[in-house]
């Protein structure tokens, strides 16, 4: 169990940086601020010898001097005076996808706060960088400054996962907890968060459920020990949910958060993000703002939860940084947990015959049977109801009835039989919207 | 950046497992049911080669047959078919002690969950660990299952950290969770849940913050690049907390917690477990029964938490395992963050002059001017009152008169120098009650 030891001080990790955005300049101000911390948790000294951007000569309030500049991108992969890239370019391919195996296939380490690339090409990064020996960390593209991926891949390494879930994006979740706060309609809230900055100008990414389904397919990876499998995460986003279900969840005892789900039965896999409701004695009923946390549950260690900041310059230098110093000792192990031949291709799990409880909204035209039709179809699918309120006529509503339920526990393709029974009724003026009940 | 490759398939990692107990049985279960995955994980088989406990024969539900059984504990430290030793026996000094003492001398990696010998001797048996190029790991002696060494050390490594806090000890929030939702008192919750095996016969070590002060400095120790110091902790206990204490709390906005709080300001350590105020939006006041819950906060990540099962079997097992494997894969590092060596002699800060609001709760004699000589103290000690509540004389509270209040943010000193005016007035008929309220 000897270690090796060397006479010589250690040499200097050589970093080079691919992106002088608001993550790349953050990575460059925390080497700057905690240089000392940084160097002696790394055991070595840490140099920035290269940085690639855009604009060369833009001053970014850090100094870059002592770093060579590339403006041709790729060509930092190949530079003999670096031993690490560091991608903070973004986007699932092009530019950042070439980097990417342009390092590694020059056995160059990669350190990427990518999620979607990592989402979309994990696997083949993953081999590509077991091939030529170099190591290729994440950190930041799951939750960022949340050390999760290296809580579920190292710290709850000796467990038999059972789930993982989490609230794994900033932007809907703060929309959904200031709409509970404020009672405010989607629409109105995410305007104002596109007012602050704090929602894209093009939100889909973070409202349709993207971005954390490119979380889930990461932490599902690393842990159910699976190829990475973005395709097959079944996504639906927080646009149609509204003022009047969260207050309905509230009076029902919850709250509604967005929220991912990969669970692994029988070795099949299920991914899924939705808007769902949370009891609200859970820990993810207490994640509001920005706020991200997930729930790893594992067969020896029970259930732990890991919350933290999802999202920002600082706690994404702050994970990328963790990479560099687990490669600067040599400690960074296969991304995914696994040596990349040994991850599974798990199939899709059919989650029809899955159990679950549902909340279902109605929206109804104001006319008498509605509910009899609505409950003749529930009962005719076998699905039972737990709770129903339905609400009069209000203008908040635009007038619109709507019909609220919780349903006991029952198969999922149940629910799915009631609502084809209703389709085309000229009872229901909207699709109805249901919310699967996060199983606690 | 090429990784050693090895033509052959790796050596099995070969464990002795000392203690047979509650902890050891734990370890040997997860390595049974879970064997595929862990050596998945750890790139090696896994082999337990030899046992010490000190009943040889009894049958503890898991094959030992092919270990080789140990009646002196410490022989196992040098035995030639072991690499490591997982030290399961308990207690600060004593077997254990001379076990991992003996273990690390020999060059054998030492695993343990043992919280009271790290507190004690984590530094020494660190700078021994790194003479003998042996691994240390103690991810189970904090908080249980939940990988906060890890997340502290490795996951926040690229951060200063700025303060650490938690709940440490499960039996102690147990019991002030459920003194908060029943409304009884210490001794009765106490007595409730030693029926239960909730808490020791000898509660000592748990409800008067030894426990969490063990916790705490070994956290300290990782978070601030410290020698540990258990002996530098200011610690108090939840016995005089009570059911009123918790109504006034609540009354407030607060619920009563047993905290640790670790920071370090201008190169000074301050170390204390006492029983906090916690704002109720805090996720700290969300975590009730035997959960532990740790707060780490980083100069760039931000607030983490990291929260789980502190304790039981298969928590503990989980984390010493995951030990195992980081050991097996040859990644661990050392023990607290940095090379023993390096690791500061931190000097005690004086909390005096640390700026903090308090509740303070008297009990008072119910006779005319009591009230004007509390607050007469508190005006010439220069305490500013935010909230007073006078709690008239009740039979619950024994006919004991209550006066509770919080004060507005000042020099800690001040609310000492407060309390020293009123020692020994007649009118207090029990000593004053001050507990900080957690800066949020």
């Amino acid at each position: 169990m000897k270690a090796a030891r060397t006479a010589t001080p250690p040499s200097p990790l050589r970093i080079a940086l691919a992106g002088l955005g608001t993550v790349g300049v953050g990575v460059l101000r925390l080497i700057e601020a905690n240089r000392a911390i940084v160097e002696a948790r790394a055991g070595r000294a840490i140099a920035v010898t290269a940085v690639s951007a855009r604009e060369a000569g833009r001053d970014r309030g850090v100094a870059l001097a002592d770093a060579a500049f590339e403006a041709d991108m790729t060509a930092l992969a190949t530079r003999p005076d670096v031993d690490v890239v560091v991608e903070a370019v973004g986007g699932a391919d092009g530019p950042a996808l070439a980097l990417a195996e342009a390092a590694l296939g020059a056995g160059k380490g990669l350190v990427t706060a990518n999620k979607a690339m990592i989402a979309h090409h994990g696997l083949r990064l993953a081999e590509l960088a077991a091939r030529n020996g170099a190591p290729l960390a994440f950190e930041a593209a799951v939750a960022g400054g949340i050390p999760v991926i290296k809580g579920l891949r190292e710290g709850a390494a000796a467990n038999a996962v059972e789930r993982i879930y989490g609230i794994l994006n900033g932007t809907s979740n703060y929309i959904l907890s200031t709409m509970e706060a404020t009672g405010a309609d989607f629409a109105e809230v995410l305007a104002e968060a596109q007012g602050k900055g704090y929602a894209e100008a093009d939100p889909a990414f973070d409202v349709d459920g993207v971005d954390a389904a490119h979380k889930l397919a990461i932490l599902a990876a690393i842990g159910f020990g699976a190829q990475v499998d973005f395709a097959a995460v079944a996504t639906s986003g927080i646009r149609p949910v509204r003022a009047a279900d969260i207050a309905q969840a509230r009076a029902l005892g919850f709250v509604i958060r967005l929220v991912g789900v990969a669970d692994c039965q029988e070795g099949r896999l299920l991914q899924r993000v939705r808007p769902c409701l949370v009891p609200a004695g859970h820990p993810l009923a207490h994640v509001t703002g920005a706020t991200n946390a997930v729930v790893a549950e594992g067969n020896f260690a029970g259930r732990l939860l890991f919350q933290g900041a999802g999202a920002g310059a600082g706690p994404t230098a702050s994970a990328i940084v963790a990479d560099l110093i687990d490669i600067a000792r040599g400690t960074a192990g296969p991304p995914f947990g696994l040596p990349a031949p040994e991850l599974a291709a798990l199939p899709i799990a059919d989650p029809g015959g899955r159990a679950g409880r549902d909340y279902i909204r109605f929206t109804v035209a104001d006319r008498p049977g509605v509910l009899a039709e609505i409950t003749a179809a529930m009962r005719d699918a076998g699905v039972s109801i737990e709770s129903l309120i339905q609400r009069g006529r209000a203008d908040e509503d635009g007038g619109e009835v709507l019909v609220a339920m919780v349903t006991h526990e029952g198969p999922e393709r149940s629910v799915a039989r009631a609502l084809e029974l209703l389709e085309g009724s000229p009872s229901l003026t909207a699709v109805p919207l249901v919310l699967p009940i996060l199983r606690d």
